[in-house]
């Protein structure tokens, strides 16, 4: 469990630099990274001496106690609970004037109301959003969280593994998304970030959840998954085709290859999020598809299958921070934008470390656009 | 497509006598329920007179043009063009004052802030919360979407039947959730609401999610679906004995049963959301188990698993009005509630219209607490 305290001390030190009394944390990820204990309807409060107090659910105290790293976890019956209960940790750690830190970009309104209700925070304690901090805090991965995020990346090569053996004419997207998640579950994935299996001119659309549609002779299909394995995501896309691809889409698949490789291999500390942007990008403009971009090429992955860094326009709307140059060990995923033509798509993605020299690609899974390659 | 015209129509009339020029909603579920389309990072803005317009990712025109109801769809390509395409539509349709409805009990702040946006929404136009409009207006279901719900209920018994199936000391919650899912996703299921699956000391926790624990000799097993199907869920729980259950557990789960039947069989035009709660919680305290209660028995479903009708407290704390007396076609989920006894806990929920005489129960799946039965 030590590194749940090396976490909070980090956080403490964080708090103190940007003026923070407490933190409340509700957002499952959050909390997890904190004390290893990230479930739905509870809250983590972290205060500036580093202590940790829970609030969950009356029927989950054992549970939290066994799993969690908190000194105190106090369980309640409803929301009114909840509202006393943090009430009375702010009296326990004599907390009556200065700042708390909440999830602003996660909760909305009503949910936040809960945590800056009268008789939950005094009033004298400013409520402003901790969602940059908390981003800061797990940018850079710890080895062991590299670790784990290289197992995911196993679990979704498995996982891809039994979507592509599906992929034939006359079964569903569905089907394909059916056998992905079984194979992912059975290799001890517990929870998904969605599963995207998208075929034909569905290969078109930005976010391709799976449908009932037939895949058709000659159809692309982009398979797009994010398993969640001892708590820790991947980020894993390849998209083929059933049966004979276009010499177009041949064209597209292979700058969009060139421009993916060229990009992680620009990856190494220091690197900005828009100069991989860029380069990208800049690829695919050179080679005539400057009008088939759309969405951030880079997103951050650990915990969450898209979390901080963000690029920056993106970032502002999620209540983040424009990123720092790349730090060693923050982690993204390389390749959420696609080629999007307009009667079809092409998109693949993988997982990256940011190594010192270089890039640690943890995703590892062939790229064959025709299925006998 | 008459269905939607209609529901835009009956919108129109709660619109105008709440005060609304214009909706802006970003929920998958209301934009579906109004366009029969509810991708993610896309919009749909309602106006007084009945116009609908979308806004959506570039790639996704043509895919949104054909499977939704929309008078216009227009493309962005980041949340730039999102902002300005919503200023667009004000002008278009010439809204300059007056009232804007958005869904902030889903939005948080800084997601939010990009329709209250300056370069987004008319200065004198203000902006309203329509959480509660939106639940109103879905709250009494069509004869159609209570038998797409029909069809929901028989896919989530196809994926009891599996999971039941799979319990047996020695396997994984996970693996049994494995089995759920893809059952379900073979029977037409294209999503999820979270498939919990929890065993021993864990079925005593209000949100069971599947871990790796295996299940051990005369463990209780809790399983709990809301397969996704042709847009609509429900919601079917049951509790099953890996071995013999001791007579606490017997005694505890007949007694649940009987709670349960016997507030089902309340259920007609006109029951109020307490009286069924009162009911099933009197019989759990008339029977000793008033301290193991924990949740509010009774919800709301249809597209989304949860949704309202919530009770009074909760809905509060979700954005919602306290619930009317039920009306006919209404749909909720009864049993949401568990005796939770420390060590372990039961629960089972079936899925049930309001019908003008009685209750119309769309879940359809034994009750066998130990396997044999």
């Amino acid at each position: 469990m030590e590194h749940y305290a090396n976490r909070v001390s980090r956080c403490r030190e964080q708090m103190k630099r940007d003026g923070y009394d407490a933190l409340i944390l509700t957002k499952p990820a959050n909390m997890y990274y904190l004390t290893g204990d990230g479930r739905l309807c509870a809250y983590a409060m972290v205060t500036r001496e580093g202590t940790v107090a829970m609030g969950v659910p009356q029927t989950d105290i054992e549970d939290v106690k066994q799993n969690a790293r908190a000194d105190f976890v106090t369980g309640f019956d409803d929301e009114v609970g909840l509202i006393h209960s943090v009430a009375h940790f702010f009296k326990q750690f004599e907390i009556k004037q200065g700042a708390v830190g909440l999830e602003k970009a996660f909760l909305p309104e009503p949910r936040l109301g809960m945590f800056t209700h009268p008789h939950a925070k005094p009033e004298e304690v400013e409520a402003r959003d901790c969602t940059p901090l908390m981003s800061e805090l797990r940018l850079v991965k710890e080895d062991r969280e590299i670790e784990l995020m290289k197992r995911a990346a196993e679990v979704a090569a498995i996982g891809m593994k039994a979507a592509v053996a599906m992929v034939r004419p006359g079964v569903s997207e569905n089907d394909v998304t059916a056998a992905a998640d079984y194979a992912m579950r059975q290799a001890g994935a517990t929870d998904f970030y969605r599963s995207y299996v998208s075929s034909g001119p569905r290969t078109n659309i930005a976010h391709g959840l799976p449908t009932l549609r037939k895949i058709e002779q000659n159809d692309l299909v982009m398979i797009d998954l994010h398993p969640v394995v001892n708590g820790y995501s991947s980020d894993l896309c390849r998209t083929v085709c059933a049966g004979v691809p276009t010499p177009d889409q041949r064209e597209a698949y292979n700058i969009y290859v060139r421009a993916l490789e060229d990009t992680i291999a620009m990856v190494k500390a220091g690197v900005g999020m828009m100069d991989l942007e860029q380069n990208m990008h800049g690829i695919f403009k050179e080679a005539g598809h400057g009008e088939h971009i759309f969405g951030p090429p880079i997103h951050g992955i650990g915990i969450e299958f898209e979390e901080a860094p963000l690029p920056a326009g993106h970032a502002f709307f999620h209540g983040e921070k424009a990123p720092p140059p790349l730090p060693k060990n923050a982690v993204i995923a390389v390749g959420n934008c696609g080629l999007y033509t307009g009667p079809w798509g092409v998109r693949e993605e993988d997982t990256v470390a940011i190594g010192q020299e270089g890039p640690v690609v943890l995703t590892d899974f062939p790229r064959q656009l025709t299925l006998d390659e």
